[in-house]
């Protein structure tokens, strides 16, 4: 599957370690629409800050990013290597600069290796192919264990539509926004207003729906390019042609949001925190969070422990109104909790078992109302601290 | 060095574990002046709710209080059993239940073994000693690697006064009121608003300012209790004798909240986050709370890596406004940061030095205004996790 007029290319270019890919490339052969979200974080990379207002034009035809240096906390003089970064694409693309979107992960505070830029521009340039993307996503992982890439293709309107995307993220994930990097290319003709709301509505459904420990990045950034070459009829936003859109994107969306949890650093499990019977959506959002970045709840699942008072103590310094006495928990529905209690019996020996899995479904039911929400986590690992604790060595 | 009237004792009770220091009481020969401060989370264990129903009268003679069980999340059974434990503790010192206060720490969710308190009360009550203090921090301790107490002696009014504070945590703490446990007894004559007072004054600058994990536990309690037995001078609050009164309580509860940031679970690293130059005291406190809490600037201490990106990043996601251009931080007095950015030079291999000692001061000046805000908080090791992994096995 290819999706028109998209091709990409990686190298080797030395940004921060050799032999590694950690530059990659994503050209559209004509403009596309392009719509993004962006890490809330009051300190925020220079690449981001670039993109947002070259982003208000909502046009793009580049994307050019690079692993090992996250050029963040790097002054002016990090906003002009960023700069002289995009224009050594422009150049070698013989584009508009300001159609060339920049997206940058790695080491906060170290300057840019400019350099290893140009020095790669080049080849980066030459290489383009619709087989590319596969080794931009290598290109872009930092901690990451496996790059994560996803592609679809729907009918809209009697036309063949095609997505492919791509994502990076491990550590430093906690979306308020958006988080780590992902893009989206798709041959689809669509208007801007319609892929704006299609993205933020399918971010708000995935990234910001995910955590690993807490931390929101200074670079997060989700890319989505369209370049409308499917020639597929209009996608307006009241029409069937939208929805069909906006589930494709959004599931793409999703299944990276995932692949980035099951990745998490260190993680040995997959958790998802159900919280259910709320009167507020935002307040089972906020109960959901603080269970899942507790390091508490965190560590007893890495060990296989049942421990859902960590739970209970969780949810009642969320900040959140709900009756300890009516909360019902529990583990791959195995009801441990009911009651605000242990219901006792044979059920944490149950729920022990249901442990092993390596997907969990924490449902918390406050039996107070009808609204809920979910946020997908993993656990808390040895392997996490020493990740975190070797990081730059 | 005693506190007059003040006796004490411990038994290895064989609540959840046998041969171990598990059961500890706290006994003045006559009703004290009593405060305390508790837990602010929703979710408050048995003994908790039951303490701060008792002190509304201000008074209390006993303390009895147990490790292995937490009796929290533990429904109306609980509530009796905690009830029954305190009658036992009345009946066997012969003074009213409601002077008996409780406190539980261990395990939520399981049910108090009510029977080994019934089997060890005798023994409890016939061993008070003004030498059983010790003994009562051994009891309380959980994960604990060792106890916690410190003894004071000040002249108030020529007249010798005497404290002795004892406290327990390593673990779930994150204190927005009180924490963990924590009692000062003191044969000081004080009347009840002036020690409510000193205690709540205190708790604000001690417990309050410190952070292992994020996690605010269910039982947290701190109690002091006054006697009278020194016979000093009248302590009114705004008499010079209350200076001299809050400043060693004050120092009391210190002492023993940073023993607990010292002993925090796994840590190897005391780390105190001071925030300057903010606009507002209030900024200032969260921007150090957030950092304090940040699992990758944790790991990254435990790592021994002067990896001040990841003290701007948590700094972004903080919820407050500040300039990140205008950020100063340093190590140990070692700059590494100007101008929000790496001041380069030698500058980061200083601060990889300084960072191999024990104790780290990072101090973050805004450059804003006048305001500033302290929180000490520890490293997050391996030990921590295999410490939580494995808690209840």
């Amino acid at each position: 599957m290819k999706v028109r007029g998209f091709s990409a290319s990686a190298v080797a270019a030395g940004i921060r370690k050799q032999g590694r890919l950690d530059l990659g490339l994503i050209y559209s052969e004509l403009p596309a629409v392009t719509a993004g979200v962006f890490t809330t974080s009051l300190v925020k990379a220079a690449p981001v800050v670039i993109d947002m207002e070259r982003l208000k034009a909502g046009m793009a035809q580049a994307i050019l990013v690079n692993s090992g240096c996250a050029n963040a906390c790097s002054g002016e003089a990090g906003r002009q290597a960023a700069l002289t970064t995009g224009a050594l694409a422009a150049n070698a693309l013989k584009i508009p600069e300001n159609l060339v979107q920049l997206a940058s992960t790695g080491v906060i505070g170290e300057p840019l290796n400019v350099a290893a830029f140009d020095q790669a521009m080049p080849q980066l340039a030459a290489t383009l192919s619709s087989d590319g993307f596969a080794a931009v996503a290598q290109a872009m992982m930092t901690t990451d264990t496996r790059p994560k890439m996803v592609e679809k293709s729907v009918d809209i309107g009697g036309v063949e539509v095609n997505f492919l995307g791509l994502a990076k993220g491990a550590g430093m994930i906690m979306p308020n926004m958006a988080t780590m990097l992902c893009f989206v290319v798709t041959d689809a003709r669509i208007a801007f207003p319609a892929l704006h709301r299609a993205l933020t509505v399918g971010a708000s459904r995935s990234f910001n729906r995910i955590t690993i420990d807490g931390d929101t990045s200074t670079n997060d950034t989700v890319l989505v390019m369209a370049n409308g070459l499917a020639a597929n009829p209009a996608i307006d936003g009241q029409t069937a042609h939208f929805t069909v859109f906006q589930e494709t994107l959004g599931s793409i969306l999703r299944d990276l949001a995932l692949m980035v949890v099951a990745d998490g650093e260190g993680a040995t499990k997959f958790i998802t925190i159900r919280v259910e019977g709320a009167r507020e959506a935002a307040d089972a959002d906020r109960l959901a969070r603080t269970v899942a970045n507790s390091s508490l709840v965190k560590t007893a699942f890495f060990g296989e422990d049942a421990n859902w008072g960590r739970i209970m103590a969780a949810m009642g310094r969320a900040g959140v109104h709900f009756d300890p006495a009516k909360v019902e928990i529990s583990f791959n529905g195995v009801t441990l909790v009911r009651g605000g209690m242990a219901v006792g019996g044979e059920a944490e020996k149950k729920a022990s078992q249901v442990l092993r899995e390596k997907e969990i479904v924490v449902a918390i039911n406050l039996q107070d109302g009808k609204a809920g929400a979910e946020i997908h986590t993993c656990d808390l690992s040895i392997d996490y601290v020493k990740i975190n604790a070797d990081y730059r060595s």
